[in-house]
């Protein structure tokens, strides 16, 4: 008699034993593991993918879709599309990464998704200046202060700036080498900041690719709600990457492609017509033009 | 004032609504999904990604490192080397889907992991033919029987082998066409069959690759305990695909790579020298070889 013909338990029972049997054995598979961070977060993938799979009762085939959908979003990435990070996005998982590293404090003001589209070294503008640049679209007066959570001005911040144009496209995305639509700044004496921008405007991420197709398959909206890209950075703070978006953007009902949106970071871009004195006396030939206010709010480094 | 000022709450549980917050909205983009399966699978693939970062408490560098490594692992996958498929075999995803799949069931065999390396239209041999078809390795006779749970004999049933020759190395590993070490057959009309093979010995994953890496960080061995690869079909019965392990190979102890190994399919390959007679009065020119039983119970196609 063969140890495959022993005397058979309640079946159910057997299966649930089975299935805890494999989880164990590739949990005690770790054991050896020297680093114990690095043997926390195998076990914890190992549990929530065994977990995943015993109560969906992932079928064979459905296995397979999934290695083929994961080996093509692989195929598609390369050094100027990064399908993964798509994949996160559209999951939640890069904005849920971003809540648990930024935690709720006072009234610091909320991170959200840093994005593929942030370029290190942008121009510097003085405060009042124009960091369009040459990118197309209605121009926006946006100001501010930064100050810390106990309201205090905080001067000299570093305003990083980033967005698209109307056409829904970062100056990077031309791939001509042209730099437009992002600036950093700093905050005066008084912590305020300001300048000219565009009005932002919802653009779809890259969707021709699996996780274009997923969206669809799913009923979802590849578009990313209209949105203005900051990272603020003093000294002894919590560096913030955020966004603000545009109130009234009827993107943010049908749900950002990304979750991105905070309720606390919708704020009114009000349309200005064109006769209407600019701020600083700028004239905008004919054009209507938006003015939003975004005060920031930063953390303390350390949190206790 | 604008809403990033309202009044602050308690910290902590301000930090749970947050993260609860973007859960929920990721979960409720899935709301037009029209599919129910597709649905229930992504909230399952969301729940437990969520569930996990806030769990471990994923920092943004750790974040980049998956992306990092998923982008390697798509990167080495081309049509000869699946690495997907490695990572769901090494972290026991493949087992997992495997035992759900294949439900405990009376005394019927269990199953296991099926591997990238099986061929369809494998070369028919007769009973006691020799499958290793030139593959280099110690020979060893199999027989044994197909039946179904009450013992009946299965008369037959396709009886599909596989294995690697003593360097390790499947057939097509080698990229030149051949085609050795692999066979199908059919059991007789008591569902008994035999068939000369070759010893398993264990052997690698392919481990100079992202999921290689892995297993070395983790202190693992990337070493398959050796087996021979059945898959049997027969009508109105499961398709079974498993292994037979050897009895005494040391890598039982160390682990199976991919977590393969039950204990019921624990086989003895029992050591004989050249001049003990072989059951078919093949002469083996001094020689050792092996034998080993393996007695199949196949559980029904439809379990109730």
């Amino acid at each position: 008699m063969t140890t495959s013909e022993t005397t058979p338990g309640s079946a159910p029972n057997r299966q649930v034993e089975v299935e805890e049997d494999v989880l164990r054995r590739v949990l005690d598979s770790f054991s050896g593991c020297t680093d114990p961070r690095l043997r926390e977060i195998m076990e914890g993938v190992v549990r929530h993918l065994h977990s995943f799979i015993r109560e969906v009762r992932l079928s064979e085939d459905e296995w397979k879709y999934a290695i083929d959908f994961l080996t093509a979003v692989g195929h598609i990435t390369d050094d100027t599309r990064q399908e993964f990070i798509l994949l996160s996005d559209t999951l939640g998982v890069s904005m849920q990464t971003i809540a648990v590293n930024n935690e709720a404090y006072r009234n610091a003001t909320e991170a959200t998704v840093f994005g593929p589209f942030f370029v290190d070294d942008a121009p510097e503008v003085p405060l009042g200046g124009d960091i369009a640049a040459g990118a197309v679209g209605e121009p926006a007066w946006v100001e501010g202060t930064v100050t810390d959570t106990d309201g205090r001005p905080v001067p000299g911040a570093r305003i990083e700036v980033w967005e698209c144009d109307e056409d829904g496209m970062y100056d990077v995305q031309y791939g001509d080498g042209r730099t437009a639509g992002r600036a950093c700044l700093y905050s005066d004496e008084d912590g305020a900041f300001r300048f000219w921008g565009l009005t932002p405007v919802p653009y779809p991420i890259p969707y021709d690719g699996p996780v274009g197709k997923m969206l669809s398959a799913v009923g979802r909206s590849p578009v990313r709600a209209a949105h203005l890209h900051f990272m603020v950075t003093a000294p002894g703070l919590r560096t913030l990457v955020t966004h603000i978006f545009v109130e009234g953007d009827p993107q943010l009902e049908i749900g950002d492609s990304v979750f991105g949106v905070k309720d606390s970071l919708i704020k009114p871009f009000r349309k200005q017509s064109p006769e209407t004195p600019t701020p600083d006396g700028r004239r905008l030939d004919g054009q209507e033009w938006s003015r939003a206010r975004f005060d920031i709010v930063l953390a303390p480094e350390e949190i206790t």
